[in-house]
């Protein structure tokens, strides 16, 4: 019985690794990585599944790529995550932190010693480092913050100082910054002595004495003008400069209508602090959108997918709870008019289909209102016209709803007023819920809120609720004796 | 009256124009830019108001970066976004097309007669004429080919014979190619002659003779090693390379996970094709999560805030009609149950719970698998596990949440039986609700679908009607006379 459990295990993480390196081959075609990547597969495999053969597995993972190996660790479930993990033991193992989601991180972290997490820390820049923060325990933090020397501290305390959603916590500090009084062959020459430029470098930064920005100058413009040129005269002088405290939302978008690869960012005084480059802004694109589609569901954070099903439970309560909750609370508008159901039982078939489309048509409208608010169309100005043409579209579109419902309601019931009264209920309820799908991300917005966060189950609930209270209560007026 | 209106109408222009000016104001700081901005703004307003002064206001447009302008037009309503279009006439003209989202480019190709279009898209580079060609009417499709040389006209074939969500139809043609037997220091003579390289350039492509890829350049590497040295010593030869054919989505994870700011993309035959750049694959996250967002709510497509409303209005009834066709498919299965439900009116309270739920529960289950898919940690080796994790999810919540529906019930009703019946109808229900929350995105991608399109409303109206069906089933079996 055992054994074959063994065998099943051996026999999944053969597949899963298989899969996981044929993956990898599909996304670059390029010739010589491809075949090192499947001899690279088959000996994984096999210090795989003998487990005394970490030293090889060890060797085969230097040559990933630590996103790579991030992407391959979380596609493992958690015993087989943990014998990779042990396995890696390189310089890579801060990287690979840093590439791998929140969920799984957790998971790995939570395994490490002190002592082994403030070692792995040690790879890491300051930014990255500032990107970890909030996972590593307390202790570790204290034995990495001992080994930092005073700069790396102070990065590391202005990227904390700023909120999640400022540009100055996505920040990094590998820019080069340059005199605007020296030619262009000094900073070629001053380039070489440095040997190798941070990722991602487009541009330098050119500053005045007390660390101000002036402008920058593109690697683009030192490689094509005259090396005997001063940089005041090359460089760009309006370039486009980001304030630390701005919104890194609006920032992404700046990134996205300019097409920019890296940009300084300053503080209130106009002082140098970092830069932000587009990678930065790619990940913040993600995660905002993936957190975006997982709120919608009502899913609390990202989810491992191979954590323990008790945790996963418990990420879904926080949403199901309040559905619950609301849930009961039309349950008791119906409760109210349950004699009249008695009457007109046709009732009963006939209000789901007033709340469902409410719910629908509410959802379509908070949609497209959530959508122009992240893209910064709504302005005041331009938001009145905006809720005008909403309401416009919801009575036209709510009557011709309103008439088909009323029109089928007579086919299946031959009953004049029931029919009457589903079409205005239908009428009724849409109204509703344009103007509910309109108010709560404004409001929210408005607010200062994130309008995306639970607007969709909030305006379902009450969708829901005013559907039933509507129609039934039209009917009571209109269809029944008391 | 009518002087009343146009009172209206300007003060409108003037509040939404400064707005769009604060806005942009509030995206760059930089001292000198803003300066600008708010004279242009002032100019711009009181040129908008005195119509005669048409050549002032084009003017000052011609100071914005087309990206501003696109932003301009899309917040404002049609009538005052034709005069500023009108007022542009300038070399800019072809890059605000190609920055307006599509619904606004169809209001402003429309008005536009076919040698001007032809005219305006002659500013643009092949690939950027690719992106319009969809919208361009045939008659000025025609001029612009006719205009275009040979290898513009060959680019331009390449890029609209891949399908939208191949690599091939997001390359661009502005990369510097180069041999690997010259030395660096003539490359540097080279890219000088030049004068200028194209935007987002970040390394050269080496190619042999047969223009097949060999490596690339990084412009880092060009200006930190000996000008001495040729090209072969220092190039990347193992560098990341894309297919033409490639899925888009697959290489977008690829440019996040190895920031990438430029990669070759090349064909079947490892010839060089054309480039990949960072801003492509930032427009197309941007646009593929704002469809995703979009499609999910039931919006067929992209609105313009200010389009008709009888046009936003058909866009709407797409989705809505299916919804409607649903619905009424519930309230049949209601139907069937109507003597039940006269017998024990509770019923008729407590049934819309048990489809809510289930709705809730699948949505969440739908939405983590659709992003697990997007993210490529799904795999036929992992998918099995995955599979039993959801479902003993389910098992484990729709046991509490069966226990606390029936126990709620229990209260309101104090009726044993129809609480029990409360509970295996809600715990089956959401079991339901898994299963197909499960199928439907699997089942999408296995055929190669988007799994994300119109999941929510297929899975919803399945949870709706096997709601009140194992409800009503179960009540008609366990709790009613016959």
């Amino acid at each position: 019985m055992e054994a074959t459990e063994k065998l099943d295990t051996q026999q999944f993480l053969l597949n899963q690794l298989e899969a996981v390196v044929n993956l990898l081959e599909k996304q670059r075609i390029e010739k010589s990585l491809v075949e090192r990547g499947s001899t690279a597969n088959h000996v994984l495999v096999e210090s795989m599944l003998n487990k005394q053969h970490q030293a090889r597995l060890q060797k085969q993972l230097r040559h990933l790529h630590p996103a790579d190996i991030a992407y391959l660790l979380e596609s493992l479930p958690l015993e087989p995550r943990k014998t990779v993990w042990d396995a890696i033991k390189s310089e890579h193992e801060g990287h690979v932190l840093l590439e791998v989601s929140d969920a799984v991180r957790h998971t790995l972290i939570s395994g490490m010693a002190a002592e082994e997490i403030a070692s792995v820390a040690g790879q890491l820049d300051t930014d990255e480092l500032a990107e970890l923060a909030a996972d590593i325990p307390k202790r570790a933090m204290l034995k990495i913050l001992r080994s930092l020397n005073s700069d790396e501290r102070r990065h590391l305390n202005t990227l904390l100082s700023y909120p999640d959603q400022q540009v100055g916590a996505f920040m990094d500090f590998g820019m080069i910054t340059i005199r605007d009084d020296i030619n262009l062959k000094a900073i070629c020459a001053y380039i070489r002595k440095l040997g190798k430029l941070p990722g991602q470098t487009d541009k330098l930064f050119v500053v005045d004495q007390h660390n101000r920005i002036k402008g920058t100058l593109p690697l683009q413009r030192l490689l094509t003008h005259s090396p005997s040129l001063p940089v005041s005269e090359v460089m760009v002088s309006d370039a486009i400069v980001f304030s630390a405290t701005q919104d890194i939302a609006e920032v992404a978008r700046a990134f996205e209508r300019y097409g920019l690869i890296s940009a300084p960012v300053v503080d209130a005084h106009g002082e140098l602090q970092g830069r932000l480059c587009v990678d930065s802004i790619l990940d913040f694109i993600r995660d905002k959108t993936d957190e975006d589609m997982l709120t919608q569901a009502g899913v609390s954070e990202e989810e491992d997918l191979f954590s323990s099903v008790w945790k996963s439970a418990r990420n879904r309560w926080g949403w199901l709870l309040i559905n619950i909750v609301t849930a009961f609370a039309s349950t008791r508008i119906i409760g109210i008019f349950e004699d009249i159901i008695l009457q007109l039982v046709a009732l009963a078939s006939l209000m789901p289909i007033v709340a469902a489309m409410g719910g629908n048509m509410g959802n379509q409208t908070s949609m497209l209102i959530i959508r122009s608010l992240a893209l910064g169309q709504i302005t005041p100005a331009n938001i009145q016209r905006l809720i005008k043409k909403e309401l416009t579209l919801a009575v036209i579109n709510g009557s011709f709803i309103g008439l088909i419902m009323g029109g089928a309601s007579l086919l299946l019931y031959q009953d004049g007023p029931l029919s009457a009264v589903m079409a205005a209920a239908m009428f009724s309820n849409l109204l509703v819920a344009v103007i509910v799908g309109l108010g709560i991300p404004l409001l929210r917005h408005k607010l200062g809120r994130d309008p995306a966060v639970g607007t969709s189950i909030i305006l379902t609930s009450i969708t829901d609720s005013m559907g039933f209270f509507i129609f039934l209560g039209l009917a009571s007026i209109f269809l029944v004796d008391h």
